[in-house]
């Protein structure tokens, strides 16, 4: 805060994004809710709060395991760095804030899912985790923060922009069908596969 | 989330478990409530406030102690564990979603306890970080992936097992006498002991 | 969880307690409760809201500093432990399930601060809190846990006693006067400078 | 708490404090509220909502970059300190005691903030946050905590008070337009960047 010369540890950064990752993935858990439990409950009115909280349910599961990738891949893509630049610094700080955003998010989307606005911000919150985890990745690779060449981490960088794209889709999505846009992510996995395979194929 | 080859360390897993427990231990606290405190309230009222979330408290409590155990055996089986592939790192991270949803299966159980589906969902929670505690503990042993000697470990997997078959238990008393469905886990204990001094006699 | 003579390092358990104690602290702030905003709230209104808080508020600066003496207590005791047995493991986490139920006891404490229940629940908790610090300590002492000698430790133990001590007099005082029933923590600085006066002085 | 000369790493200290700063930079976002989802919602009611939670929203950010630069400034001197005392150590505790009530000031702000007590409380809880970070930092120089020499560090001195003295412009500017008391802050690398220019030159 004071003088830009002093460097701030990885490992302090580190400690920071656990913290926050663990909270917000637990905190999630509170867009789930109950009503009041005064008077007499029978099973068939406890089976109705259950299943009018099953899209909560589901978007609780489905946005942990989204939290879960970012995490992996920020720590695959931490181990290698050594030194953390003021630009790099400010990148995980605001990736963190979108980050401890999501509980709100899912709490929106969960309850009203269906309409245009909660997608919108849904979705829009998703792709700026992405886009800032895409910056920290290209800030560590135009600096040469890491230990890995420039050739060979250069050529992960596609890595990361495949879940910002994907976000954009769903932005987009959020306009016509808001409920299916929540969707797109689930392709993430084959686009890597897909990808992997050229880059193999490539050497 | 980029390159399966990359490595994530077992350190980094543990601090995110650690920090799901510690966040979902407390968390549950939030189940306990308040009414609002205007007007003026006398003892005998704030006596029947407190007993009405007497069930609240015990259940609090109960569940606290599970995730201790749990959080323990996780750490005596991690101790050993010296590289993590990708389905251990993906097996313990499912395992936290449902860590984290504990909060919320207590606070349903707390509230809804003697109907069936409170009942089920809360074993249902028990029976899947059982389930998963178990699978990780297995993925340890076949893929030989700490430093103990298959032989050894191998064992061993008896242990886990005993929680989630009776969680199962639980789970079918739950469509029956769904009140008395909390009680089997207290079984572990002497499960547990009646095992070790069986093996103890086979040595 | 199922072989007592598997270790658990004394690490990963300052983990737990550092993560609890930091989620308690900060937990406890959500008990300071805000009306809806709907409506036109002038400068009055909302001087009346912050004074009708003003009992939450201290309570909770006055919590935060009880709990900040147990975990630097907690820490000088733990830095010089070596090794844990499990009794020394579960003292600890029964005392953390004491320490997460603190933001209950503040919002109780909080609103009904004037009533013998709540008094008598506040007051139970830091007693209980108090008491497995008491036997957390006298478990190191009497195992040998720590690297310091018999003779030295046990010198100490009277340190830890004085709060539950005085913890009883605040569950006496519940009952007959509750609201200055949450005074008589402030006397720990006290007592602890007469006993180390008195122990240099027989030195 | 009960041996003044037993010494507490500073290691500890800094766990509880990313411990608190993860914690209420995540629990901040609790403030922006969602009402009940039952009945039938359109996109425009659902706007409306967003947009009546905009000031939430945008506090949310605003206060999170604030912590952040905290969190920053605090590792940066942190990072110097070789040992702790009991002065530096309590000047820590209050000073978290501070930054865990932000999630209640954000949520005052955020719903109450055209008004004098609301900003009040919110600017004097920045200040008391400034002001500590200021004494920790005053502290670590007049004890010689750190490695820097004295010379060194006490010209830095003048960085950590700049946030403490736009806070009293801000709490001055909350008496007569309260809206606009939030800005002063704005300043702050204005003023760092005009000062370490001065410095520089001064050499």
């Amino acid at each position: 805060m004071t003088n830009s010369e002093d460097y701030i540890s990885t490992k302090r950064i580190e400690t920071l994004v656990d913290g926050i990752f663990a909270i917000s993935m637990t905190l999630m858990v509170l867009s789930i809710q109950l009503p009041d439990p005064m008077g007499d409950w029978t099973n068939p009115m406890v089976w109705n709060v259950l299943s009018g909280q099953l899209t909560n349910i589901i978007i609780y599961a489905y946005t942990f395991i989204i939290l879960t990738s970012f995490w992996i891949g920020h720590h695959r893509g931490f181990n290698r760095v050594k030194r953390a630049d003021n630009n790099f610094l400010w990148l995980n700080m605001i990736w963190l804030l979108f980050v401890a955003l999501v509980p709100f998010s899912t709490s929106l989307a969960g309850d009203f899912g269906n309409t245009t606005p909660a997608a919108l911000f849904f979705n829009s919150n998703l792709f700026l985790i992405g886009l800032f985890s895409f910056l920290i990745r290209r800030q560590v690779i135009i600096k040469e923060l890491s230990d890995e060449s420039y050739e060979e981490s250069s050529s992960k960088l596609i890595f990361p922009a495949i879940f910002p794209l994907l976000a954009l889709v769903a932005i987009t999505l959020s306009f016509f069908i808001p409920s299916w846009s929540y969707f797109p992510y689930l392709l993430v996995p084959l686009f890597i596969r897909v990808l992997q395979h050229k880059q193999n194929k490539a050497k």
